[in-house]
């Protein structure tokens, strides 16, 4: 039994490792288009990866989770070192990123919602949390290198992970198995980004008031 | 009595869901402005609401407000709807906005002096985070949707709550009823901003160096 | 002894009060070269000299340090007085100015490493919480004034915070006076800035993929 949860752990411990990476690789590679040295570089990665965590955590009134694990600051550097041996074959490792990054979108979320749901709040705070855990970080990122977010105005991102947190709702419900509801819920966030990419779907837009501002 | 307080006390919820669906306004119309989906729409409406409150509440180590009642997540999705379905007449409406907007900012800054006051810290703390209260929430509005936040160069808008502070520290000193306080720091708060506005009163700028950099 | 502890702090207390003036310089001086107002103008250099420190302690779960203590909104006004006063002669007071800014980094690092310390984190912490202290209220400030973050692309600044705090761990291990430590980490931190500055040593920067996007 004991044995079980140790290799649960382990395993989603390396694919919150593989999220880290792949955010924070997407963060070093805008950096690196607008000319960053090696430290702004560094930095828009790590805040990428870890920002929406933070966030969640400060909300939560909890130590931010990446004080208590030196683990995401390596993993940032290793994502750096990576983007600078690779840089010219990175674009062909787009779809490979898309996928690391839609597993750490999947897996954010999740962490975001058990966190939030063990300090006892209600469900609709939890699925807020789950979002922001998995979209905040791109959203600071996209700030730091002065760009309006991305997640504003294309894709379905943040959506997914709402779509993933009111799966998980739903599941845990029916479910008694907290492993199985987990498991839902990132397939949930992770389906639904994978087919919002495939079949060009987005959210529509609003449209302005034709103001001369 | 009590019948007293309950009616106060829906009183002042009513007027913050009127400050919140304004500001919820304001964010919302911008974000249009710049082409963002429904999603980044909400979203800039919501930090726009909740942003002040919640940077707040952090500073104060309190649960920031919103993840205890779910009142200000729906007032932004109606205003969200509002402004889909209003979307050409919202111009004729600018004056209905600016009172709405004002009474907002007004009880934002009560709310924001009271909440400070009652974590018994002194009243310089308690009138920052008044218009950190007010304030704050533009500021992040217009980062996110990559411009100069307009409160730093145009318009007498912060500098009302902190006068509506001012008025509240001396009134406190006068009166024993927190009741007449509170209306009294709202209201200069409001009025501050109506004259500022109709008389085109704006703070002077500072000029720059010539540098060409 | 108690007379030399409080000499100490004392001078402490002005070292500290001095970076706060030069890191509200550099942000009123800013805002100015962007037509801000003089409240906006305010808010930068304020943000400028406590951003830093404010993130540190909410990820520390303290209070914010200038809520405890008004000279920081004090020494922030008269650096607003100052620029607008002096604004002529500014440029040519620029070595005056790189070495208070010098002072405050060097200061706010050890302060930082100290406080984090206290809060019984480990070293690695410390270090982040030091260079957070000393170089994030320039990232807002440069956020605020929507420009990318110089310390992204420019200088050595943050890692002088780095190599402090390396300093700081290396001599913690050597020397039992924890006075000895503090001056050879903030000594480490000014050098390492003012090497880097006359010899216009620079981070390289990271290439990007030659994408169109």
């Amino acid at each position: 039994m004991t044995d079980f949860f140790i290799h649960q752990g382990l395993f989603t411990e390396i694919l919150e490792y593989i999220g880290t990476f792949a955010f924070a690789i997407s963060g070093i590679r805008l950096a690196a288009g607008k000319d960053f040295d090696l430290f702004g570089a560094y930095v828009v990665g790590l805040v990428t990866a870890i920002g929406g965590g933070t966030i969640r955590d400060l909300c939560l009134d909890l130590t931010p989770f990446w004080m208590l694990n030196s683990s995401y600051m390596i993993w940032t550097a290793i994502a750096l070192i990576f983007v600078i041996l690779f840089r010219k074959h990175l674009i062909r490792l787009n779809n490979t990123f898309f996928i690391f990054d839609t597993i750490g979108l999947a897996l954010f979320t999740v962490v975001g919602i058990e966190k939030t749901l063990d300090c006892h709040y209600p469900f609709w705070v939890a699925i807020i949390m789950g979002t922001i855990t998995g979209a905040a970080g791109g959203i600071i990122r996209d700030i730091f290198i002065n760009q309006i977010p991305l997640i504003f105005r294309k894709e379905i991102y943040a959506i997914a992970c709402i779509i993933g947190g009111i799966v998980y709702y739903a599941t845990d419900m029916i479910f008694n198995d907290n492993t199985i509801v987990q498991v839902l819920c990132a397939l949930s966030v992770a389906l639904t980004r994978i087919i919002a990419v495939k079949y060009q779907i987005g959210l529509p837009h609003i449209k302005g008031e034709e103001e001369t501002e």
